[in-house]
């Protein structure tokens, strides 16, 4: 299985990349490594989906959907670190059933995407065994700026912005995001952001992390929060059934919002940035000025007081936490 | 079990690494990605081990050895690269039963042999799931000098070289194999070496590897191959079931040998170089001048005309291709 991998996958990734991603690959598959073209500093990241925890697979269809996935959710930290992707290593753990038929499948909704974003596939590993298929990718890229994004970096008076929008992305969205490397080049070349992380355990949730890396807190306004149709949908869908919705943090939040702060796997981007940046930046966008490829919305505010709280139209509640654990 | 193992890294990453590694990784663990300080050009690759594949898991000190071997494989292919190993990304899968005590195990593992060889662990993933367990780890590194060792770059007429003595690794070896980075690292202070490769899928495979890419032929010595204490009784042990050495290539090579031709994970180097170097070379290790922590062999020499072949006391010899498959 993996020699006859190894050479299609050798003349798949030739066929798509070589001339166009040859400045950064002086040396691609088929050694005992891979080497890449890197400045002084490289930001490197990696993520592992496996069959029954992370998906399942229904059809074969599913198969290339999850090679897109585990390559677009490390992009989608990349972008969280104001960071530009250019290379993959790919590790794959496939049954030994299906074995090639399988790793070709998943090898090719990876490059796919690589190939959208211009990530050369530079290594990795294959194998085969009884159990469910595994999927890790590692990706490595370079800084847009001279500093990274971090989620220390959040400061008191910061507006609060997220891309897309959010919530029951589990129907499908998960699959198909799109991650938000294009927005965060584009903003980098005009403004400051403070912080920055991926949307993935839910917007409370990744919100937290940066509050507490910051030592901060937030306010978010509820009328603001892009409320996905998926999450909407979802919510008029389990009316009937609202037991599922619990009541037990004591808040009165309307479902389709419920699902847009607590629901994981949105992979959109939660920035922090100076008040008057992110005025001049909304302006930008509202006026088609600036396309970033998707809506961005001012959705709160960083407060110097701990503690993250949401004003809604009866007035300003702590936010319990919770969210998606994968 | 995600957000305790993450915790209880970032602090025992700090305790053992911070200090030293500074200058490598500006940004561990704990954010979207990690940062690290690259040259030009870096070197990476990945390795992935599954449990019922590449081990079993029959007591809970395999663990460990799971976690060094995960980081050691690819420390060998970096030496293998002539190249030195900085940093590290560790993806883990493991099973909810055992969760974090799996995970940590295998962890200090890994960071005791990255405390040896001075790679940092700056990220990766960590998930459970009810499968077995699976280890990934992806390493980055720097070129010891200003051109990479290829498998492509061997020359009829070079010396072929080997480190540590082969065969029957299966027996403890492949769990405590030392990654051959000192080695590579004195012998390219001095000497240029035109190919290289690590022992993996066994001497004579990867030797065919070498062959193939530099598009040459080579003899082994057959009374120069070193063979390990291991391989001669794993040879004994089966003489009273000589069925399982079969005979099938119709070469007659003594049992023990057989085994340092063809058994797989020996991790050892495969060198070649201008023979002239390689007897200097050899001179410095004899005389006790050079001390690479290892034994090196002359073990037979690169020829123009295609083809694998071995001397032995009946003469020489075509040597069917064979060894281990992962």
């Amino acid at each position: 299985m993996e020699s006859e991998y190894i050479a299609w996958l050798t003349a798949e990734t030739q066929r798509r990349q070589q001339a166009a991603h040859v400045p950064t690959v002086p040396l691609g598959i088929g050694d005992d490594a891979a080497i890449i073209s890197t400045s002084s500093q490289t930001v490197c990241c990696a993520d592992l989906l496996a069959e029954g925890t992370h998906f399942l697979l229904r059809d074969s269809a599913d198969l290339m959907h999850v090679g897109r996935k585990a390559l677009a959710v490390n992009l989608s930290d990349m972008a969280a670190m104001g960071a530009k992707p250019e290379t993959a290593l790919l590790s794959l753990l496939v049954n030994r059933e299906v074995g090639f038929q399988q790793a070709q499948s998943v090898t090719l909704g990876l490059l796919d995407l690589a190939d959208e974003f211009h990530v050369a596939l530079v290594g990795g590993d294959t194998c085969s065994w009884t159990g469910g298929l595994v999927v890790n990718v590692a990706v490595h890229g370079t800084l847009l700026t001279s500093r990274p994004l971090l989620r220390c970096g959040a400061r008191a008076g910061d507006a609060l912005l997220v891309t897309g929008s959010l919530g029951g992305s589990i129907q499908q969205q998960h699959w198909a995001f799109t991650p938000r490397c294009r927005a965060i080049d584009l903003i980098l070349q005009r403004f400051h952001v403070h912080a920055a992380t991926d949307i993935s355990d839910g917007l409370v949730r990744d919100l937290g992390h940066v509050a507490d890396a910051s030592s901060v807190g937030a306010v978010l306004f509820s009328e603001r929060i892009p409320v996905s149709h998926a999450a909407i949908k979802l919510a008029a869908e389990s009316a009937s059934n609202p037991a599922e919705f619990g009541d037990s943090d004591g808040i009165e939040i309307a479902p389709a919002l419920r699902h847009a702060l607590y629901d994981g796997e949105d992979f959109e981007l939660l920035l922090t940035m100076p008040p008057d940046s992110a005025r001049q930046l909304l302006d930008l966008v509202q006026n088609g000025e600036l396309d970033l490829g998707c809506p961005l919305s001012l959705i709160g505010e960083i407060t110097g007081d701990q503690g993250l709280y949401i004003t809604t139209s009866s007035g300003k509640r702590p936010l319990i936490m919770g969210g998606y654990q994968h």
